[in-house]
Parts: C-alpha cells; structure tokens; sequence
C-alpha cells in the first residue's frame, strides 16, 4: 500500500493528497512530527521536509516533483495540458503559489498562527500576519483577474496549478484567514473544486487545539 | 530575437542561461535591477523577479516552469532523462537545490555578501555566513555520495539537475565560497560541467565591485 508521510495543515502534503485522491490512487496518510526529526525519517528524506510519498520499495519527496510523477505514471484524469505552452502555465503557478503565494501569505498566517503553536516555538508575530493579510487581498485579486479570462486558474482545464492553490486556500481557510467576498470569481472557483470528491479527506482534518470552522467543510460556505 | 532579464550572479537566471546555451537556443541578455522594479518589468513579469525570459511576444517566468519548457520545446540535447522514475529524480534535486540548497547556503552567502552590498541594503550577518558556510559542507558531502553512485547528479546522464546545482555553485565559486579540496568526485563533476561551452557567458562575467578570483574561470582550478 502506498504511504503518505504528511502533517494536515500543510498545503504541500494538501497538494500530493488531491492529487492523489483526484487520481484514484489509494494511500495511508502517516502524520509525521518533521520538526522533531528521527533517524527514520532522516532516511525516508535526508531533506527532512513533508511530505514523504512511500510507492513500493521508493520514498519520493518534493511535492511538485511528486505530483509531476504521479501525473506520468497515472496520466488519468489528466492534470496537464497536452501542449508545451499550456504545461509551462501550468507549472508557472504552481511555482507562483508554492513560492511567492507561500513567502508572502502561508508563512506568514498558517506558519505563524498554527506551526509556532504545535511546534512550540512562541507566539505568532502580530507584523507577520499583518503582512500576510495584506499580501493575500492582492492574490485574490489576481487569481480573480486570471478567472476572467479562464475556468480554471491555468487554462479551460483544471490542473495541478488548481490543487496547489486550493491546497494553500484550504489550509488558511481553516484557520478563517481567507475573505470569500473579496472576488466572486475566486469564491466560485474554490466552490467548484471544493465540491470534487478529492477533496472530502481534506475537509474532514481535525486539527487538536484548533476547532474546525463550521463554514469550512460547507459546500455552501 | 529571444532575450533574457536577468542579472549576473542569480542561480536561477545561470540556470536558464546553461539550459539555453547548453541547447544552442540563441538570447540576448538584458540586466535587470529588479530590487528597483519597475512598471514595465511588473509588466513583464507580476511576480517581479527575475529571471524573465522574453520569447516572441510571451514573457516567461520561474526558472523551472522556463527549462521545462525549453525542454519540451527545444529537445536535443536532451537534459530530461526518458523514463518517469529518472524525470522524478532530476526534479527532485532540481528542488533541492533551488529551494533547500538556496535557503541554507546561497542565501547565507551570496545573499549577505552580494546582494546585500549591490541592493545598498545593509552588511553582511556574520551568523549568516558562518551558517551557510557550514551547511554547504553538508551539501557537498551528499553531492559527493551522489556521485559516488553515478556520473552525474541524477543519473548517467547530464541532466537539468547539473545545471541547477552548478548555477548555484558557479555563483559561490566567484565568491570564493566553495572549498573544492572538500570532494575530489564534487570538483571532478564541476570541471567536467565547466568544461562545457555552454558555460563559457557564466566564466566571461563580471560584477562590479566584486573581482572575479583567478581559479572561477580556470579550467584547471
């Protein structure tokens, strides 16, 4: 059986788990305390990060290199458009949400209101989340700008750019740092992929010391 | 004609420069001061960083979603391996030097001593240095047992992988930040790869105010 080493929160185990789920390709998700690495799990990923995709003897890390493999040896449903200009979209916002879109508003809101509490590493810094709040508004208006012009964030297909945002909004939307009224076209689109069965294990985390948002697993937030 | 924003010493602009030069796809270079971004470069590219590859009327960003591309677009000479199981492996060190790597080592260096002093933006931190003067010693020491196993980063073949790890080292070596005497299979595989001509634009570079040292564009350092 395949196995995920994952923590919940995390919106780049979130991004493999969709896809996988997306994929039909069954797993065991293991939560994993990466922050209190053991020998173990230094030797699943010398990196030390999640997540640690185990398939068959291979331990696979790195979640976009993850996904890309997933996507070539699962190639159903798609999750890549058939040609070079629309994969280059694709992976080009992939890396705008896991990078930019993590420097600027992950880190600064999900890291410091929920990573600092369950690692113990103090208290979130109130500039930190400021910052975040500020800097999400003008991805809102972003994404929103893209969807005028598309269905789906990378194209008229969804794609992988769409679970790596939507793992990121899952995440900070479970801790209510996301404001749904801000762009019609954001909150549809995240309605629209909210609603696929993929993504039922994700609102169904639990995360201890922080209760779940009843808006959060509604379909009708 | 194709051009490039760039600027000199990133990792991640020499790694499209290789990638190009590597496929004899010809490209002007244009220096950009993105740390003073202007309306026309937040035109070109809304994340504001470079490298910005201007191909035809498109601008491309993100270094990896750009070699991907040219991987597709310009195949030969191949620098993606054929066989999904490789592929992942070139992507995952592509990640681990374009994130891990960056993070602990060539932010620590390059950063404080160079960027820092270009961007008038303060003095180098000294605990700064001594950590990515550390780290890099563990990074070689894996790229050595790497190498122990196969010819090249990834695998038998030159791949993706190399370039992104000597775009790193390169920047470091100008420097004066890397310590060849550490690996004799690290210094063998970063002469094999500076050997190439498609390194030979990263040797010819020079930035004012840091001199370039004797060995950076010696073929027998």
């Amino acid at each position: 059986m395949n196995r995920l080493y994952h923590v919940p929160l995390s919106p780049f185990c979130r991004k493999v788990r969709l896809v996988m789920a997306e994929k039909k390709i069954e797993v065991d998700l293991v939560e994993e305390k990466y922050w209190e690495p053991s020998g173990d799990f230094l030797r699943r990923n010398p990196a030390g990060k999640v997540p640690v995709l185990k398939m068959g003897a291979k331990y696979l890390s790195e979640s976009s290199a993850i996904c890309e493999y997933l996507e070539e040896v699962f190639p159903n449903p798609p999750l890549m458009p058939d040609n070079a200009q629309d994969r280059y979209e694709v992976r080009r916002l992939v890396a705008w949400f896991d990078d930019k879109f993590f420097n600027e508003v992950t880190r600064n809101l999900l890291y410091e209101r929920v990573n600092k509490k369950i690692m113990g590493s103090g208290y979130p810094e109130s500039r930190a989340i400021k910052t975040g709040a500020t800097k999400i508004k003008y991805h809102i208006d972003y994404m929103g700008w893209l969807l005028d012009q598309r269905r789906w964030l990378a194209g008229d297909k969804m794609s992988l750019a769409d679970f790596a945002a939507a793992a990121h909004f899952s995440c900070l939307d479970y801790i209510r740092d996301v404001d749904w009224n801000r762009n019609p076209g954001v909150k549809d689109w995240y309605a629209k992929i909210k609603s696929r069965p993929a993504f039922r294990s994700i609102l169904a985390d639990q995360i201890p010391g922080f209760v779940q948002p009843p808006h959060y697993a509604d379909l009708d937030f």
